[in-house]
């Protein structure tokens, strides 16, 4: 069981160790990616052609792949720099965006999701369709809830030995055998583009600095403070455009009392908190 | 004519239908673009590749091809998508940024624009250059006037049977018979980038949520709140970063009743309400 | 030695003569980099496609290469556009974001530079990179100090015959016989992605705009007014978040008083005013 004083102190190591995060990600997200791993203490870099993106993975602390908006040089740049965290033990995430009924992303993601991700997250309607268990979801949102994807998330984390996180009101974590909920967040987080995509970076942050932590306590902390940031952030703002810049700022405000304080995880089969 | 009621109805409708707006367009406002959306109830989603941009544009609610940034991808996914909106019967909308003395968007443009577009909106050089009246603006920045352009919209719009948006000081749109100002806006808009880009996509939102309204009526409904909003993001910001945040809350909170009382709409021969 | 008035002069002329910038830059800082130019008063334009690229630059008032993402389009459009900017006589600054360890990138700055940049621009471990000097940085981040490389600019500069700047707490800029240091700026500008990248193409603005000032001082000004914006951002601000919407709304703002009383320029072997 993850608390929320192991959660804060995953985000205190971020911040000492400042990790490397490559990300591989889509043309809207970029930017604000880049300012929540910076606000989170992360270092970004957009590392994403072929011919750099392997060698860049093999120093990098953490890679993410997000199959937003996949060109043929991200496609491309994708499986190298997978394979660079493959032989470097680079820990690596798979944000399937919006796969099930487009071919590219889809063949891509079912691909590189054979290769050892330390993490999968996506919406229900992704993990259905990674799963091999659903049609997808409409365009980049969710057509399906978090109790639908409940089973196929547990049988896709024990297939790929890889935790799997469905981002929903309320999250779930599995890395197959425990399942994780993660109440902390904000419906404003739907209002904003990249709200989901830069949470995969924070969680690949969270991973590159784990040292000894499990990645499921690594997962689950990095939806936590997310969500707790983003919870402070809605409180004062005047909508999705004032959210956006508050919840950077919130990320690089938020406290590890804070975080003790805030946090809302518990496993099934227990009450909530 | 369209009233404020017609309008404030057709924003009622783009919240209450979520349109799945697809996006071609240029890599410097893409996020930008997708919070546009995402604030008027409308769903993003940017697939602009081969082999998947123009099955999408089947399942879309509508599409928006912005020339911008048009990579060799990009413009074979606009030929796709283009396409494939055609089959379906998405409606379509062109924004041919900064064609005129640029080679490869003009001939772009003036080859979709053959295409059965249910919109083109663009500024007054770039309404010109599509129109083969014009030698083209400078950059993305127009210099020529609204009344310079006023004939070249009609006449493009009569020939393509299409309606034509020019964006100005008070913006133009036109079916090729009848003529209409919108006289809401904000020169604010002109100082953040993506001001006109997004009203691009803001158009399609409304084209796909129009129903039995006719698309004249679409598009000017839509440059009507967008103006509104504009206006009202502008009086309380401190320059053109902080209303690029506050238009994007004003756009979420905007009411029918505001929208009712603000539109600044006319027909020419009528007097300016 | 460049004096306050003579900076604020320069900024005037960025307003009156509205420059037109173009920029091949990475995906990361499109949108803050237009955003930056719009509000120093600036036209940008992001053409950085291959046939389009080179006859911009022929027309444009200014031409910014950044290497942070450099797409196979992006290489063939930035070598169009430094020899389009070399036949008209447009100045242009090289931004070599990363370079060092990343080949593709790296070599791509070491041919561009040989092209007669009006200046350079990067973080110290860029620059040592760039002269031969330095293994490179860890991504975008800088592992050096302005003190490792102020040598390595000068014999830069000297060899380019170019102006070279170096970003840090202080900056440096020289033309391998001055070296001049700006003092202006704000620790935030490392906290919002694009600080450094945004400032390169404001420096184009600068160079653009310049007339019979010298590439030099156009330089230092760019910085100076740059730095003083940071400056006065941060004062209000509640975190990288906002301080990112700040810096647009106080670059906008920024009144030529303002920047004789805030600019902190001095000469090396000269005491800090």
């Amino acid at each position: 069981m993850t608390t929320g004083v192991e959660i804060a102190e995953l985000l205190t190591r971020v911040r000492e160790t400042t990790p490397l995060v490559q990300c591989i990600t889509n043309s809207v997200v970029t930017n604000f990616t880049a300012n929540v791993l910076l606000a989170a203490g992360a270092a970004p870099a957009m590392v994403d052609i072929p011919q750099e993106a392997g060698m860049f993975a093999t120093m990098a602390g953490g890679l993410l792949v997000n199959t937003g908006t996949p060109t043929a040089e991200q496609r491309a740049a994708a499986r190298e720099a997978v394979a660079g965290a493959g032989e470097a033990g680079t820990p690596w995430v798979l944000d399937p965006v919006a796969i099930g009924a487009l071919p590219v992303r889809t063949a891509l993601a079912a691909e590189l999701a054979e290769q050892h991700p330390a993490a999968v997250r996506g919406n229900a309607s992704e993990i259905l369709a990674l799963a091999g268990a659903g049609s997808g979801g409409r365009g980049v949102e969710s057509s399906d809830s978090i109790s639908d994807a409940a089973g196929a998330a547990r049988e896709l984390a024990s297939r790929l030995s890889t935790v799997v996180a469905v981002s929903g009101p309320v999250d779930l974590v599995t890395d197959g055998t425990r399942v994780l909920r993660v109440g902390n967040g904000h419906e404003l987080l739907t209002r904003v583009t990249g709200g989901g995509c830069a949470l995969g970076a924070f969680i690949t942050a969270f991973l590159a600095a784990r040292a000894e932590a499990e990645p499921l306590a690594a997962v689950v902390a990095a939806h936590t403070v997310y969500g707790i940031a983003a919870e402070r952030a809605a409180a004062g703002c005047a909508g999705p455009g004032s959210f956006a810049t508050a919840l950077i700022d919130s990320l690089a405000a938020l406290t590890a009392a804070e975080v003790e304080a805030g946090a809302r995880v518990w496993q099934d089969s227990e009450e909530q908190k």
